[in-house]
């Protein structure tokens, strides 16, 4: 998987990647990160890239031209006639998910394009963007988080990233559940004894349990994803 | 606001919180950011700060020894009696949103725990956790990443931390529809031309045009915001 991210902060997406599990992945050449500062492409003299809003309102807006003129530089660099998708982080798009982020996991390369300030043009967002994901319902001051978080959600899927201690963190949502609670070492902390069950090696029982705190779990902090799940399984 | 944060990557919730916007504020003391590595607060001899999961499964616990120690020290240098909300970045917490983000920005001090492996022994959660909050449905490495995105949505809500222009772009979500398409110059772009209306300087039909293409993108890119928006406003 390569991953193209057209910012205005590159090293804040370089430092976002660069840490852990990414980094092995990167270090061994199952990801590759390519950051380019869209600044770098503007041609007037005072290296601006925002104008003011037409039709009015507080807030500058990046310019088309800058955008795209990144954009055509990765295109010709991937330099290949195929289809890439050209993912914009902005709260006016559809919702990331766990769904989202297997289905782009597919992908040999991805672009993605970081705003900041009141926006982008709509022109150049028309004419190079394919999918226009939000992380989620609240404003941050730009997309490079939001980037972040998508490439991490996606590179953690792709198949040698991560090992096999990592990957059973898959599992949360993969059954619309929660996950349970879990313990470690010592067996009794701050008076706190670890539940009788998970030391008795009664592997069926242990599942049970571990069943039952996913589902009470899911009741209290997420009404909706219990209601879905029940409607699954009352069967 | 004063964040704390208690990670095993300092140095990347630093760069994160070192850019832009939410660099100036801090410089101007409107925002202080400390980092504490939970695994300065190790005292075995090869600093693991994790250890096997009771009652089996994959992957690797957070000690609750560690992160308890971590805790107490940021407490002891907030040095105050009161409490102060410690958010648990999971995806297995309610679902962190643009209301919450004001929520918690009304705090002065807030501590953030990033998990990392399969997730933290659930006794110290107990004991020092507030808040649990996810930033949306999908699994990431490690919380460091979500805790950016709060901190950043929570900061750019602080008075004084964004300047007017910057301002505008609160009001997302604020009538509970997505934004409308924005332009700036130039007039004319790859044959594409700026909407008449916004030209027109006529304030009230700028006003109509954008709220039809506001409720026009959040019924095609949301629906589940569209139905919400509409059955309060049918009346």
């Amino acid at each position: 998987m390569n991953f193209h991210v057209m910012t205005l902060f590159p090293e804040l997406i370089e430092k976002g990647m660069n840490t852990g599990v990414l980094y092995r992945a990167m270090d061994r050449g199952i990801l590759s990160l390519s950051t380019y500062n869209i600044r770098d492409y503007v041609s007037n003299p005072h290296k601006r890239v925002d104008d003011y809003t037409y039709g009015g309102g507080a807030g500058m807006l990046m310019q088309a031209e800058y955008v795209y003129l990144t954009y055509q530089d990765i295109m010709s660099r991937i330099g290949s006639d195929k289809k890439v998708r050209v993912i914009y982080t902005t709260p006016q798009g559809s919702v990331f998910d766990q769904a989202k982020a297997e289905e782009l996991s597919k992908e040999e390369e991805l672009i993605f394009l970081c705003g900041h300030y009141e926006g982008i043009d709509e022109r150049v967002l028309e004419e190079i963007v394919t999918d226009y994901l939000s992380i989620g319902d609240y404003i941050l001051t730009g997309g490079e988080l939001a980037s972040l978080v998508m490439m991490d959600a996606v590179s953690r899927l792709i198949p040698g990233v991560l090992n096999n201690d990592e990957s059973a963190m898959t599992e949360s949502f993969s059954d619309g559940l929660l996950e349970y609670p879990q313990y470690t070492r010592p067996e009794e902390w701050h008076g706190k004894k670890v539940p009788e069950v998970l030391l008795s090696g009664h592997h069926a029982n242990v599942e049970k349990w571990r069943l039952e705190q996913s589902i009470e779990r899911t009741r209290q902090r997420r009404p909706d994803l219990y209601e879905k799940w029940k409607a699954e399984n009352d069967t």
